[in-house]
């Protein structure tokens, strides 16, 4: 999985080419396969069409890697990003491809935190350590990279990420949801399609904004298509399965995600008719809420579906959060759409913008949605914004008697027995 | 020390009056004044007119608080603040008072654990502390606090802050340096600004508006004053001292403390002229560079005082990077008066923007100004912001031969032994 030993010897030399670090490619690459084979592949009653995500993330690092090599050598641009505040639509009009960048893995620690505090959550110290540890093509072969001043630690990471990644945009991101803060937003998004102009040398008009926003809309169809058929009883499809859909939604070809996952979709309608689940009817259902789980960041999960529950929902970037919203495409300038996209963002409900009311309201609403039972709160060590909000969040669905297990980890395994403990614990509480 | 048993009698009417905790504020006030009797009476060749401060240090929770009720009882308001980026110069000018509000020490820390993070940094849980300890008779005495959008501790710990305090008002402060960021500021006086005028029921005119700068100004040129004095060889007062002189900046009568300082002034320009020194002149010189350190937060400087080397500087907002820039009052209108207060507290250079290449020139031009020979860079744990900048910070100075030591620390006593092995260690290294 992920690379098998045999065709990856095609690809090594176009890794080579890229700066990556052969030996420890191979070893993080071995790492994976094997995480992939334990949590995904060993899971019962999958959809067929997971089968296409398997192929996905078997290629994750070489033919998708060729396939935007290609894409480079026939002129066209490749922006690599951190975060949903990103305005894909914007890279499509100006005919690049936007990626998302590899933070779901430690990675060269030791040597990360020689650049990084020992307190910084996983996720940054993760980008750190892919680019330290020469691991991660996708951000080898961007051309841009784009930071956005989100939370703290991301803000003040890129200031040193900068020295490591020269091509490195700062994108700012308001902290309130004010005129000044919509503005703000408005005119860095026009500032990015400049830069991201300047770079492919495209001109971005009305029609190529049109164009991208409606391919980037198609791919959020399909998605909250499959987040609206997973709600079913029983659940046609397991929530790691669901996850991966959300996580390729960042790496993959646009137009060959949405039609992937809809076929999905259309085995999940089929399934449903039948009232066939993956898991029996009466298995908990459990709503996760928080940070965002970025490939191969699986543990919750995958403790989670292990310990007799299902995953129904994600309210978390990688997921319904960064998903929800479309953007109106009906309008017919540059001006207007850029509007009609800032609008779009601006709707987030991310943790760092302060007061942050949607989110609860999303929970909420998702929670009953989604019939959950329960919902877990997950967050990452030191992540400020979401460990902050986590403890509100968890009085006010105790208030409205939706039982709430609040966790709190990073990417290693240390924690796995007495995580499983506590999450079983809880889904004992559920049944 | 703070409050001699017998007069703290004549104020337990007071502060019983204002919702304090009479228990846990006396528990408070003896650690306080036994801290304060062990780490500042202690000191030898202090100036006489610290005499001055060790009053108003005795006074902080009596007298002062008895000349703020009866400034309120003439109907006059007082605001707290929590930052330097509150202007104190709008509050003045709608005839209100500005006060700094408790937060340099650990409180009902249990108790504050129930509504933050176990991970957030000792400045932030204080705040908490004192509040739901009901020991902070600034915070309870004031008609409006201020809460500041700056670290993601703070941002979002003021969303939990409001519902144990209402009248918790909001600014917002950008992250970025752009024309954006500098709009949102002004926008943000503005609009505070129109808040303390309702407040205080006072419309502010560009006359009060010059007097509240003007006032603010003295207060900042007394202080510039005292920092330039101490940098003299042999340094004429101890660094504690006037760490207690940035300190109670916050909290005195603005005209009063002007004087006070400018008193201690006079008397250091003649130990100057006599090469007096309150340490021999060959003690190892230190710049001490970081986060805050608010009354009690005498920790650091007291481990460094008393391991032989005597500090010269604080590059902190209780230091210079809140006192280093006048405020320009040369304008004749509200609109560009409050421009140049923008324009003022614009050049702070704190860690939460990004990038922030100012601090470090400033810490690099103060450790040649004071002729400093070390830099201890100090960050609370927890505090992203500058743990992040202290990482290129520490290099940058390394690289400029200038040795420098990363503490990171709480509250705490815990770690006393192992700072001052530190500390020690660092300072025979300098000699």
């Amino acid at each position: 999985m992920f690379q098998e030993k045999k065709m990856s010897e095609d690809y090594k030399e176009m890794w080579a080419n890229m700066g990556l670090d052969l030996e420890a490619h191979d070893a993080l690459l071995e790492v994976l396969g094997k995480g992939y084979q334990d949590i995904y592949l060993a899971q019962k009653n999958r959809p067929e069409g997971m089968g296409y995500f398997d192929f996905v993330m078997s290629e994750v690092h070489s033919l998708r890697i060729k396939e935007l090599l290609d894409e480079k050598a026939a002129g066209r641009k490749v922006i690599g990003a951190y975060c949903v505040f990103v305005p894909e639509e914007i890279v499509l009009a100006a005919n690049a491809t936007l990626v998302g960048l590899c933070s779901g893995a430690d990675f060269a620690t030791e040597e990360v935190e020689k650049f990084l505090p020992r307190n910084t959550c996983s996720l940054i110290k993760s980008s750190f350590g892919f680019k330290l540890g020469k691991v991660c093509p996708y951000l080898e072969c961007s051309d841009m990279i784009v930071g956005e001043n989100t939370c703290d630690g991301k803000k003040k990471s890129y200031e040193t990420l900068k020295i490591l990644v020269p091509n490195l945009y700062i994108m700012d991101i308001p902290q309130m949801k004010s005129p000044e803060g919509r503005a703000l937003l408005k005119a860095e998004y026009i500032r990015f399609k400049e830069a991201v102009e300047e770079l492919t040398g495209v001109t971005v008009d009305a029609d190529s904004l049109k164009k991208g926003i409606e391919i980037v809309n198609s791919k959020r169809k399909a998605v909250q298509r499959l987040m609206r058929l997973r709600k079913a009883i029983p659940v046609p499809i397991s929530g790691l399965d669901a996850l991966l859909a959300n996580q390729v939604f960042f790496y993959d070809n646009p137009a060959r995600f949405t039609d992937s996952v809809n076929k999905i979709c259309d085995e999940l309608e089929a399934r449903i008719e039948k009232k066939e689940g993956v898991f029996p009817e009466d298995t908990p259902r459990i709503l996760v809420s928080g940070c965002p789980m970025a490939v191969p960041n699986w543990k919750l999960p995958w403790i989670i579906e292990t310990s007799g529950a299902v995953i129904v929902g994600e309210e978390s970037c990688v997921g319904e959060r960064g998903t929800r919203n479309l953007t109106n495409d009906s309008a017919n300038t540059v001006d207007e759409l850029i509007e009609a996209i800032a609008d779009r963002y601006f709707n987030i409900d991310c943790a760092i913008f302060t007061p942050n009311p949607d989110r609860l309201n999303h929970i909420l609403e998702m929670a009953e949605t989604c019939n959950a039972d329960g919902v877990i709160h997950y967050g990452l060590q030191f992540c400020q914004p979401y460990l902050m909000e986590a403890i509100p969040v968890e009085k006010a669905l105790e208030e409205k008697n939706i039982p709430t297990l609040r966790i709190d980890t990073d990417y290693t395994m240390e924690d796995v027995g007495q995580l499983k403990t506590r999450v079983e614990a809880f889904v004992e509480l559920l049944k």
